[in-house]
């Protein structure tokens, strides 16, 4: 982090190098008296102008050469956004101490073997308390869409951030766990210097409904289908499940999970305690196979569409379990923006062949994990910081965060909106931004990680959107004109070739004028060969794919 | 419409070239005594799996050698997904008769004329009545986001068939023409054969609010905002802009419009007198830019995200108009499926900008135009038919909206859920699939109409998922081995070339094993080309480019 303000030994400085103006790939940086501390390492999900992508990381490149300074990943609780990417710090340095709850880091346990990496795991509690080099963490129960999520206040000499993590607070969770507000009181006495705050429903009015209130709508559907229940929802969301395990007993049905994420969580989950199921009642899919449809429970992934998944393979019948009439699916999960299409066809498909969906749409079978309006009122007034820092939101989450901060009387000039890279120093009771590290989105695609550019994305949109067009040119060497074709190959439109019949005295024009002028390096020839091209599509096809040249001597 | 049952002379076919199982290219085809009518005749979106494509046609194949036979297009109203496919169909045969309301055929007529079309147009109103051929057609008014729409109903010797178009039944609309419910009735008391029935909201609890329950949201952002006020709405919701513009006269500001379309269509309604305003209060952009901020209203397209509009530029900063601190941005508007994430990007580039957005998220400023379940109810139960299609939805509105008509009592047998291309035959007063006639997506595509394949539209997605990467083999004549290269060209990832090395190997014995079985045919060695890099890029880059093969003797 070189060309920043030179950093007190009494101040702090926190760098967000994710989750600031998007949802996702969360991770922010402390840093204090030379030491750094990671609070969550997490992905993003591209977007549709991000074709290929598997996912993208938190720009880490100004901690590249202070690797070694990083005291500690601490990780608020085990959603891929807040995890996902601890596998790539990892390989660049694997022995950082990993901190987290049980749940947590049995997740990402999971998530390391797969890249045959052996972490050092330092498992807390909710209450506990732990020292790393300069900082002093502690940490507090909260209560989100997975279970055993925790938020962190670090003490330094710099004074007390209270980080929430992601959190809601539901008063009547399935495991008795509520968000620690009794804590956020204590410490808000003590004098929170600077809060950082889940934005992601900043926006939302109200208050956000008790996960035990989904409880009649789904115990509606297990009482009522006739035949096949078919449950999507997250492959971590443990208590939606719970409820949706409670339901399948109550009406003797068995279950059984379809899809590798939701095997392996909900295996961890039911290891640890955290799910309970009485004997007998989850089987596996052959075992299931040999029920009647009426004492039959699948919980599968693809909740969100993807196209791979057991969910979007049964709508379109590509499945072996052939879903038909009276077969019920229940979609317990909420609708990511972006997927609506893909969800949505999946319910068509589903509708189609007979079943009845039951969705967000039209039933009340998903409730938000994360804090609304009425909720982070009150945990400003309970808390009643110095500072505060919105965190984890899209522009408009942040700037609706920042104005509920204002609205309970926190300072103008004490909220600040910051994006990912800024450098926030609190120093004397008071947090500024002094500068900022630049920072890019890292993508992982394919076998790399950080090698696609903006440039090549762009190259992937125009060869979705127009197609490609390779045109190989066998050149005289003696004339510089064209000894035969051009040979033009398509991919991606018209494949009838003489549509690019009209395209030959254009090249051949091109060329011609180019040997008149005496130009013969390959690269030029190339780039005239390109600019005809992409002219001639212009107009003919009213197109513009990307033009690939080939020049080659005859 | 060949391979079908014989049609008595008693006896309706009805089949739809669109609009079941999507929303869009609506297009309902009746035949009665040899003669064919058409209502409606719209485009559909692409979605984003059908990258690049314009808009898709309803398939009208099965008419092209019967389109002598077509004795009027009924236009319902002015929307796109209604009239957007007619310069297509005039295209094949410029001397259809157009049926529709005042301002709907003022709609298509702008379009038109960019296709240099003249069209035969015959203007009807609400209560209207008109014979072409063997059908006797009356028109009655109907209420939806657009004004001026009409219902049909179609008599003939199988009876009497009503046709809602698109529809609501606001109470209160802001030119006091309500959906006709009393011609509902006394076509109910004569006896309705078959109702087709927009489905589009079929799956929306209650009742749709009314258009003039928005004024208190947009009458607070006028009465609040600052600095300028931009709307962004649907360019053919005039009753919407006419609560924009009072509110802006109300508050002492002008109003310029933007976008092509937008400016046209605004311009033709004030002209007929669907849009009132006071002299003085539309001005052009010149003229507003002299104005003081606080005078100043804009309406502009681009509230569904799309790019190029001026909306998106706005919120990039591409745009003369340079949105900043103080600017309230209002997007009076819905939001369709699919365009989410492009929405949130420019609320989110507004709001870092400083503006203040207003949405459908935040205030009360869109309803739709489509009937929920509580009006659909009431339709059922004044008209109560004998049979009942669902028209306009994909399948899960489809299916709501049958269950709807079965709720109110109509029989089980008589509520048909079609497909585009299922052939319904209304015979003896009872309405039956028959048959079916193929129908497929026709693509408009640059210069090119049904040309575009599926076949093509695959390789774009792969294109666009993982780029293409072109071969280039130069092969000895004598050996048939590589006579130097491989040349390798990537587009859309690594640009690298070191990336490529281990490829050379292996098309070196690609070809070294087609030698070796005195394989020469060049479309063979292409074949194996494309094998052998499709499983090493499968490896070695964990990608699955679309490979072109060149292959040249040298």
């Amino acid at each position: 982090m070189a060309d920043l303000p030179a950093l007190p030994d009494d101040a702090l400085r926190i760098v967000a190098l994710g989750g600031l103006g998007e949802i996702g790939r969360n991770m922010t940086v402390f840093e204090h008296q030379g030491a750094l501390l990671v609070v969550d390492c997490g992905v993003l999900f591209p977007e549709e102008h991000q074709p290929g992508v598997d996912v993208i990381l938190p720009d880490w490149t100004a901690l590249r050469d202070r690797l070694a300074d990083i005291t500690a990943i601490v990780l608020t609780h085990g959603h891929e956004d807040h995890i996902g990417a601890v596998p790539y710090l990892l390989a660049e340095r694997p022995d950082i101490p990993v901190i987290g709850s049980r749940l947590t880091l049995s997740f990402l346990s999971a998530k390391l073997t797969e890249h045959r990496i052996t972490p050092a795991l330092v498992e807390v509690r909710e209450g506990g308390k732990l020292d790393r080099g300069p900082f002093s963490l502690e940490f507090l129960a909260v209560n989100h869409s997975i279970p055993d999520g925790l938020a962190v206040a670090v003490r330094t000499r710099a004074g007390l951030v209270l980080h929430t993590g992601d959190f809601k607070m539901d008063q009547f969770p399935l495991d008795k766990r509520i968000t620690d507000l009794r804590g956020f009181a204590r410490l808000g006495e003590e004098g929170v210097d600077l809060f950082l705050v889940d934005s992601t429903n900043a926006d939302v009015p109200g208050f956000t409904t008790s996960e035990r209130d989904l409880a009649p709508a789904i115990e509606a559907v297990f009482r009522t289908a006739p035949r096949r229940v078919i449950v999507s929802s997250f492959a971590s969301h443990v208590h939606r499940i719970q409820q949706v395990l409670d339901a399948a007993h109550t009406h003797g049905r068995k279950v059984a999970f379809v899809g590798r994420s939701m095997v392996r969580n909900m295996g961890l989950a039911c290891e640890l305690g955290y799910l309970t199921a009485p004997d007998g009642l989850i089987v596996d899919t052959q075992t299931l196979e040999r029920l009647p449809d009426n004492k039959v429970t699948l919980v599968c992934t693809g909740s969100q569409g993807e196209p791979m998944a057991a969910l979007a393979r049964m709508a379109s019948g590509r499945h072996t379990i052939n879903v038909g009439d009276g077969d019920t699916v229940l979609l317990a999960s909420s609708l990511i923006p972006g997927n609506e299409n893909a969800v949505y066809r999946i319910i068509n498909g589903l509708t189609a062949r007979g079943a009845n969906v039951v969705h967000k749409g039209n039933a009340k079978v998903h409730v938000s994990g994360h804090a609304s309006v009425g909720e982070l009122v009150y945990c400003y007034n309970i808390v009643r910081p110095s500072n505060v820092v919105p965190i984890h939101g899209e522009a408009r989450h942040l700037k609706a965060n920042a104005d509920l901060a204002l609205s309970t009387g926190v300072a103008r000039d004490r909220v600040l909106i910051a994006g990912n890279g800024d450098v926030i120093d609190l120093h004397d009771g008071h947090a500024a931004i002094t500068g900022a590290v630049e920072v890019h989105e890292v993508y992982v695609d394919g076998h790399t990680v950080g090698v696609l550019t903006e440039d090549s994305l762009a190259e992937r949109r125009a060869l979705g959107q127009d197609g490609v067009l390779t045109v190989i040119a066998l050149i005289d060497r003696d004339t510089g004109l064209l000894a035969e074709g051009p040979d033009v190959i398509a991919r991606g439109f018209v494949h009838d070739e003489s549509a690019f019949e009209s395209l030959a005295p254009v090249l051949e024009k091109t060329l011609a004028g180019a040997a008149e002028r005496a130009v013969t390096a390959t690269a030029e020839l190339e780039r005239r060969i390109v600019r005809a091209t992409e002219s001639w599509a212009r107009k003919a096809l009213r197109r513009q794919p990307v033009v690939v040249p080939v020049v080659i001597d005859a």
